[in-house]
């Protein structure tokens, strides 16, 4: 269970790269799979770089931090590009989130190492944005 | 809504006063209020620095991460310390995702400013178990 920096950081890196196919180049199918009419979705990111939309864990307190809830219940509330940055902000703060649930053992300089390898990269907001600034 | 990493911090640092408060000091009010026998609870610490067990935000998605789901129905199944580490750590994971959340649109500089601030500091989960080695 007790894991380095390192092998925190490459299983967020898979994680991320999932949620950025999600918002980027698979964005029609996450588009479509985001049913307002199914029940509370989430967004999930795996190590392996696949990404899914389904239920929230069964099991409660789950066994690790959960995505954002229902993203499917704002999808046609809203301009889409509004939409795609509010799933990746919620998608953000659940990667990095996560990466220290898993780093919870870790000591104050091995947290700092891993933050300062996932700060390296542009979060999911940026990369999908392209101009933070501009962001609604 | 946006902030500085300065301003999130004091935030951050009235929510994880509240979270520590509830697995310290208020530990008996903290552990009676999670009853099992009722719905899905989470662990809330507010700016003010005071905490609540309550509800899930109704609202889906959420207008801002929410804390772990359902930490009333681990409190029976293990050991009383090992519950309260439990809470420790997804509060830490909360608390760190939800001021990341609310820093969506800092820059990489400020991110690293904003993170080195919260790292200064002990997690709910060192502070709460003085050993980290020694935990479970």
């Amino acid at each position: 269970m007790s894991r380095s920096p390192r092998e925190i950081y490459e299983d967020y890196l898979g994680r991320r790269k999932a949620i950025l196919r999600a918002l980027t180049q698979d964005i029609e199918q996450f588009y479509e799979q985001c049913d307002p009419t199914r029940e509370n979705l989430c967004l999930y990111g795996n190590p392996d770089g696949n990404w899914e939309v389904a239920l929230p864990a069964e099991e409660v307190p789950p066994e690790q931090p959960e995505p954002a809830l229902g993203v499917n219940f704002a999808r046609d509330g809203m301009e889409r590009s509004a939409w795609i940055s509010l799933v990746a902000v919620h998608s953000d703060s659940w990667l990095l989130g996560l990466a220290f649930y898993k780093g919870a053992r870790l000591n104050r300089e091995e947290r700092e190492e891993l933050f300062s390898l996932i700060n390296k990269l542009p979060t999911c907001y940026e990369n999908d944005d392209g101009d933070v600034d501009a962001a609604g």
